[in-house]
């Protein structure tokens, strides 16, 4: 069965404890908005979208108990109490957009007189629990799509072998995942042969998350290193290649992780196909092209320690970008949740669904 | 001051204790074959010509001091001890060729009846320092031609980035290096704006090794995840790339350092020139393509643990080549002590170059 990271029913939340993997699987239990401030705060959870979804959750399992006298009150203990998620990580964009979202619906449940106290509560949980299911159900439309264009682009209808880099499963996302779900799409179909993962220096998320994933799922996997991508592009029969993405621009530039440009490169002189999935949230039509996506520069500690033990020589400069950014020209195909789309037709295509999802 | 692994002088031997680096700096004295015996079996020096030359030098340490009776008791004296010697690292075939070659040098003077024991001892060791001096120029001869070729390859006279992959320095051979000696004759000609090293997964030669002979020689140099090499070429101004290789085939394709493979591909699609520097020792006619060369495979700890630190997902295979084949066609130049080859040529220049030394 598909790991679920994040574990919700009535009332109950349990996630997975990230700061333990993947040496131990261990579910937390998250009783309501104090626990899930701490979570969030102490990085148990990671990944935008989990951390929303955790937040929003963590308050729905504190209302699911409560009663409330009138909707001014309940009211009130939204905006406190979601205000009050928000500052647990400042810099996770994701949860103070969900707020602004479910302050903005309370704030109009609590105006429309057709709607009672309990009836307010109950819109108000169906939506937090809308969030987690959109952000799975989007996942498997992604690993769907992603996973025909694949079958659609080889020869005959064997099993194949795909390569995929960093994390992009449950661990990164509210579930299933976005490349990892085409993975697990291409899985469940009895398509794939076997599916590579990249080890993802400095952070290890392909070596410590999406081979936990995997080895959990019973998919059948191979850890190889950043370095051995060419080689095994060169010697083992790659169908293609699946990454996730940070942030895509309106030419389908797209910022992923550090080192998938390189993946990018290789893929292109050995002819196997590149695709970035990612839901239509990663893609800014605002930003024209990769030139204008600022990288990020991490510590130096990253490449020089592995927890406490120092593997780089004292004295030695570092560069240690978080990202790189693989020009549109490298990509096969954008994989969203509405379709797969060639990067020079990516910008017209979101805007056309941007528009029918206003019309509706 | 070059980093020296190795120091030697009038019966005295030291060794720079890799086991400890890089966090600590320390020589050991190499008393005589006892002590080569144990740094070599215990790893304390590594590479295949620096095992050799430590070796034969302990024994040169252990007879500086003593005298002889009799030709023929220094005689048995060499054979055993160098039998003994080989024996610290059966693998390790360097040992072997050097003691079979002393253990003829000794037969030999043995049998010369104009030269006496006091002559045969002198000689012997100057046998031996003459194999630590002809490593040293031999790479000294591989970094002048590799700097003038690269220098002869830019526009302008200014200074230049290179990058290199692994450790091929003074850690590895005799002293200054070989890919690394053109590094350091670059900085030596003040023509070297910077050059950039791979951490070298899974070993970290680059970060524990390389970038400690960077740092001690004040190189301004900095270290990079072998994941950034494609966009480092992207957004950098790198002028050559320059590794070292284990073995050369005939046609030139090269076994070097698994990684190697992909930076050759990144360095092609950004027009990056790519040199494979080697003593002609590397090169093997014996073996017409690439195709012939078997690799390695290692075992996974070395993928999944730092130290005894677990770094990836329990479980989780691996593949663990330990060297890849860089095909010809990629490789702009083979520089060696004798000149720099393109691959095409490489193998009448070295029939040739083994000709004229044969006939000397």
């Amino acid at each position: 069965m598909t790991l679920q990271s994040i574990k919700y029913k009535e009332g109950k939340l349990e996630i997975l404890d990230q700061l333990l993997l993947p040496s131990i699987t261990k579910y937390v239990n998250v009783r309501g908005v104090e626990d899930g401030w701490k979570v969030i705060n102490k990085m148990q959870v990671r990944g935008a979208p989990a951390i929303a979804i955790v937040g929003s959750l963590s308050l729905a399992v504190e209302l699911f108990g409560e009663t409330f006298d009138s909707k001014k009150t309940l009211r009130q203990e939204i905006e406190g109490k979601l205000n009050y998620l928000v500052s647990a990580r400042p810099t996770a964009v994701n949860m103070k957009v969900a707020a602004d979202e479910l302050i903005t619906l309370a704030n109009d449940l609590c105006k429309n007189e057709a709607v009672n106290v309990d009836e307010m509560k109950q819109k108000f949980l169906e939506a937090t629990e809308a969030m987690l299911a959109k952000d799975i159900s989007d996942n498997k439309a992604i690993g769907t799509h992603g996973a025909e264009a694949i079958l659609a682009s080889i020869q005959g209808d064997g099993p194949l072998r795909v390569l995929t880099h960093c994390n992009t499963g449950s661990l990164a996302t509210a579930g299933y995942g976005t490349a990892l779900g085409v993975v697990r799409k291409l899985h469940e179909l009895k398509r794939l042969e076997h599916v590579y993962c990249t080890e993802t220096r400095p952070y290890n998320q392909g070596a410590r998350l999406t081979a936990f994933e995997l080895v959990h799922d019973k998919i059948p996997a191979t850890l190889i290193l950043d370095s051995m991508v060419a080689v095994l592009f060169r010697i083992r029969n790659i169908a293609a290649v699946v990454v996730g993405a940070d942030r895509v621009a309106g030419n389908g530039d797209t910022a992923n992780k550090i080192g998938t440009y390189q993946i990018a490169v290789a893929a292109k002189y050995h002819g196997v196909p590149f695709y970035v999935a990612a839901p239509l949230t990663s893609i800014d039509l605002a930003i024209p092209s990769g030139d204008r996506i600022v990288i990020e520069e991490r510590p130096d500690r990253e490449m020089t320690h592995v927890g406490e033990h120092r593997i780089a020589a004292p004295g030695i400069s570092c560069w240690n970008p978080a990202f790189d950014v693989t020009p549109a020209s490298l990509i096969k195909g954008i994989i969203t949740e509405k379709g797969i789309f060639e990067p020079q037709e990516l910008s017209s295509k979101v805007q056309e669904i941007l528009q029918q999802n206003g019309n509706t």
